[in-house]
């Protein structure tokens, strides 16, 4: 897929140019399922050994508070749920790519305006690709007592979580889509013709009702150690979420892909100790463009500083910057923006040089 | 797939006993795991056209109560997820295959001990199969004003949805695993070995939130519409939506399954009218073992006496219960019992008999 890459994208544009010209609120859904098609067309047929979905950790609880019908007994809450493809033939290091806050697993699949998502870019490029949704989040569900408890006036409303979900307005500064809503950066890569489909996306978060830690933690350590090794991506609100299951087991995670950590790295945070086991991890950052006068500048600023910690250590990080490559416009959505595929490139070209190329971690490979 | 079928259900049913054997609480997550990857070892590639997932529907609303960050704005609600897989070659009619109250997609996809979920056995066999989230449901997400207008004191408690969950214990009796919970039925289908996994699986159903009518109808008949014509399953909660479905605009709906409908097929509230409507379009109604003193046995018999009424208009309408043919011990979870393939091959025979062979529609046929 990457010979071909620029064509590709220079296509996806121009569908993308022709749907905003037809595009409104009111066509939008009509819009997304005619591109799909379109898209679906070019693609040869997609061989997979295996397909399907499996549920990592959970904790069985009892609770009478679960609903009408009586509904009192045990139930699971804090499991994660996983989507999984694994192609055909040979295979490189399983990935597993953790969705932001406000979102599901469904952000790395089919795309706002139907271009293909990462899911299924990195298993045509031989990656075995894990997608969960976070406990609490999407399939993974949540345990629900709390809200019926304050429903019956047993608990005061104020113990309810707030329940978040990102408004188009809030998206479009919040990830730099543009500097004002409405107002895109001329060179911005979100696809904004698809800002409704965009929202269609967009789910609560309920990790006010996790435990601590989170048990998103142990579930992707876990995961990563089932798989027999694994790169473990996480994004925005998750972004750090490969750190944190590094430092609960490093023993199945072959690499840490940061995409725009929310609050950065962590970098004045973690011990020293925290820091060398952290080393033993290959970690790549990537951050995208139209960071000044935003607080993905600190995020930035925090990781670059984490980055000189772990190497200083003898691990092996690095930022991935697009800008400073030439690569310019790419919002906080890196998944979705038109440039997906390249973005994904430039990923799998850093997982296949720091992971598969010197096996698992580079502390035991030097 | 469906030579060899008795041959593969006596392998998964060893499969299951093993995990029985092995099975408590702690390890049920992990012998879900081991199992799948057993499984899938025994299976030839799959080889799809395409895969992925969009949206129907949605409405744009406003709202001054999304939660933190000052989160006022635009956010779409009331639309429908769904993930599909279209296989390679010669396809047959689509198939949309929706979820029962408490569940989302994901109870079609991998089983809850470990075996092939409906949604790629019907790909395996042939068909496009799209598997939707209810609107309010998994990845379909809800609004969250209400929420936070209670917690803010700007709405009484008692304003809340009732938040429902299906313990294990509900489960047990109302989905006729057995006569109470812990004891059951001696022929039961159910791998009961595998109920914590299956709890897994429970969402939280919000339809509360949802507009009256119901928008996944309206998204059901609009899927089947844009598909260019098919099948739609409903089951449990969601058992009548595809006659809902047909109701609103039969022209994209080329049969409807329901599979043990909750509270039956409405035979004695359809008009005339509705029932001309719905004799244009094949019907097959669904049930299980054990009815007997309990409610289902009402469901059961409504449904033959709506079966009919559909007949008697010039419809074609027929009832699949198993225990006639000698098939004993399907519980409610008729996709999830040990003999599922061949429950969904007495589906599939009857498409094959009165979609595929007869075309679109038994009253234009005829």
């Amino acid at each position: 897929m990457k010979s071909g890459n620029t064509d590709s994208i220079s296509k996806k544009t121009s569908i993308a140019i022709a749907l905003a010209m037809a595009g409104s609120l009111s066509v939008a859904g009509v819009a997304s399922a005619q591109q799909f098609e379109t898209l679906e067309e070019s693609k040869p047929p997609l061989v997979l050994e295996s397909v399907g979905s499996f549920y990592v950790g959970g904790d069985l609880i009892f609770s009478d508070a679960l609903g009408t019908d009586s509904r009192t007994g045990h139930t699971m809450v804090n499991q994660m749920y996983v989507q999984y493809m694994v192609p055909q033939g040979r295979q490189k290091v399983p990935v597993v790519l953790v969705h932001g806050g406000g979102l599901s697993g469904k952000n790395y699949d089919t795309q706002p305006d139907g271009r293909m998502g990462w899911f299924e870019y990195f298993v045509r490029e031989g990656y075995p690709t894990y997608i969960p949704d976070q406990a609490a989040r999407g399939r993974s569900t949540h345990d629900v007592s709390l809200f019926n408890q304050v429903r019956a006036g047993l608990l005061p409303p104020d113990e309810l979580p707030l329940m978040n979900r990102t408004s188009n307005e809030f998206a479009w500064t919040a990830f730099r889509f543009g500097p004002q809503p409405g107002i895109p950066f001329p060179d911005t890569q979100f696809p904004i013709e698809a800002l409704d489909e965009f929202a269609k996306q967009q789910t609560t978060t309920l990790n006010a009702l996790l435990p601590s830690p989170d048990p998103n933690w142990q579930a992707m350590a876990e995961l990563a150690a089932k798989l027999d090794g694994a790169v473990l991506a996480g994004f925005s609100q998750s972004g750090r979420f490969p750190l944190e299951a590094a430092l609960i087991d490093p023993a199945g995670i072959r690499g840490a892909v940061l995409l725009e950590p929310a609050g950065g790295c962590n970098a004045n945070i973690y011990t020293d100790d925290e820091i060398a086991t952290l080393a033993t991890v290959p970690i790549q950052v990537v951050f995208g463009d139209h960071l000044a006068g935003t607080t993905w500048q600190a995020a930035f600023d925090n990781c670059n500083i984490f980055i000189e910690r772990v190497n200083s250590a003898g691990g092996n990080a690095e930022m991935l910057y697009p800008p400073a490559m030439g690569i310019f416009g790419n919002s906080h959505m890196l998944m979705n923006d038109l440039n997906s595929d390249q973005i994904a490139d430039l990923i799998i070209d850093w997982i296949s040089e720091n992971v598969e190329r010197r096996g698992r971690g580079v502390g035991r490979n030097r």
